[in-house]
């Protein structure tokens, strides 16, 4: 390394942003967050307006200026254009470029240095990607709310909802879930009350489902963990579990994993369902051994991407990041966290 | 019988609006037909316009005036103000007053005169109903696309789109749905094209899904009667029939059954899953009878509930309908149709 570069990566959520201020060693220099940076749920102009904030924060008190910046987002976004992102970070003394790389890659870079590997993020919803050489070679599930995400936050939160509207009308066990999610949305419960042949509880519980969009299932998710050793509870989980190590064994049977039969390859696991989710992440990790039949790697558990797109924006730049750079960017960047 | 009333029945569905008159002996005079009478997804008025539409034509030729109405509708509708109806009808000479029933009643009654049994209807949506003296006691499920509705179109379209998806990204089986949905959606299929690691089929699919709206999975429906004898195909219709047996079971527990033990009463289906659906329906009943492990009456299948509609304003305004009126009712009501 000739010259210290001073870089920039950032790591643009749906709901929150950070950036990271990275020299060409690993060093990080400087960290901040905003709020949700990603164009297509935020549109262009916000989503900016985020990446520009959590970046500010990063740059301040370094004296430093970016020579390029790379920022990680979800699938959608990576066909954007990025002239809008260049010109808005000419305004923070950008000289070279803005690189757009995926969140997935992110993930993935967040747990391991290696090229080769694979990665499951269960937040509110679930995908995995087989990384090949760097780049994703392969995608599995990441679908949706409608298609598929099985196993997400927004899957585990229906399957809450379901259950408990079955068990209010006999088609499903009785469940703790009922009393867990009729406390949440605040409906008295009596097994006897009916209107028009239908249970009162169950018509309340239809009318505040319907009244929210469908995306906030999800925040029923938490109380499958909430509900102990609940029989439907505990189904949901194993149901969530076996979804996700389906996910997992698609992506892993591609030619990356065989040409190094036996090896295993770094498993980074993220996203709020796996990473605060209980035994769902062992229970994911356990089936998938057993589809592979083989040893599986002991998954790495990421909390979000920045790590990754510190990783990514250095190797994007032919900087080498090996065991010790990428300790350096995890420790320096912790004590900038904390 | 002392004088002869004229009656009008109208089944308002949230696509198309049916209306009989007829007089008390169960004769219909006049039949018409017009767009969606819903007033929950159409609005009063337009609502209002649909009824008093297919009512005039049901009227015209017939010298009739109705002195009662009956509408049968959606649960959702059921405790509306009656008010604007008496108003609109008004013009059309009723000199009494407009009931509002459900439409799960006129559902049951369209397929038999007695007044105890259940019925299920599985179109778009899915519930099942006990009926007890002429009344509903119980509902199970019809808790909407996001809630329930197990076993409906929706359902089974969401169903295939998910087969579909898996099957796309090797989470799933190979299946026939594939090319079935993917044709319906004019994606080309290239099992080698990838864009960012997903493979550009699924990618188009996701795309051409969000951009409608989420009910609108129910056209896939028919994809799974299409697919022949396709694995993945019977597992979805196995599982749709397993799931509106259980609908039909939850309700079947209750007094109604118990007080005459034994006695088979009427088990009316509807909905095109059950009447289109080719073996839904008896695998429905099979399952049925299985899990109350007696003999299951042979299911009396109704296209809508226009003969139910015509029973229950009848019934309503204490005219006794047995088999001989049903006869006359079903009768004359099929020759004015056809």
């Amino acid at each position: 390394m000739v010259t210290m570069l001073n870089l920039l990566a950032i790591d643009a959520g749906g709901t929150s942003t950070r950036a990271v201020l990275i020299d060409s060693s690993g060093l990080c220099l400087g960290y901040g967050t905003a709020g949700g940076g990603n164009p297509v749920s935020r549109g262009i102009e916000p989503a900016l307006d985020a990446l520009i904030e959590a970046s500010k924060l990063a740059l301040e008190g370094t004296n430093g200026t970016p020579s390029q910046v790379l920022v990680a987002m979800a699938g959608a976004s990576l066909e954007l254009p990025t002239k809008p992102y260049r010109d808005r970070f000419r305004t923070l003394g950008l000289t070279g470029d803005v690189m757009i790389e995926s969140d997935l890659l992110a993930a993935f870079y967040s747990g391991t240095f290696h090229d080769d590997g694979v990665a499951l993020i269960a937040g509110t919803g679930a995908v995995g990607a087989r990384i090949a050489a760097g780049y994703l070679a392969e995608v599995a599930d990441g679908t949706g709310w409608l298609l598929g995400d099985l196993g997400s936050g927004f899957w585990l939160g229906q399957k809450v909802a379901w259950a408990v509207a079955a068990a209010l009308d006999g088609r499903g066990p009785a469940t703790a879930l009922t009393e867990l999610l009729l406390t949440e949305l605040g409906i008295p419960f009596d097994e006897q009350a009916r209107t028009q042949g239908r249970l009162r509880a169950q018509q309340q519980l239809i009318l505040k489902v319907y009244e929210r969009s469908a995306v906030e299932l999800s925040r029923f998710a938490p109380l499958v963990f909430a509900a102990g050793n609940d029989a439907v509870a505990q189904d949901i989980i194993e149901l969530a579990a076996t979804a996700l190590a389906q996910t997992l064994t698609a992506i892993s049977g591609g030619e990356g994993m065989s040409a190094a039969p036996g090896a295993a390859q770094p498993l980074v696991f993220g996203g709020s369902v796996l990473t605060k989710g209980g035994r769902v992440a062992t229970a994911v990790a356990e089936k998938f051994a057993e589809a592979r039949t083989m040893q599986a790697s002991e998954p790495i558990l990421v909390q979000d991407g920045v790590v990754g797109s510190a990783v990514l924006v250095l190797k994007r730049h032919g900087i080498e990041v090996d065991a010790s750079v990428f300790a350096r960017i995890q420790d320096s960047l912790a004590s900038l966290r904390s």
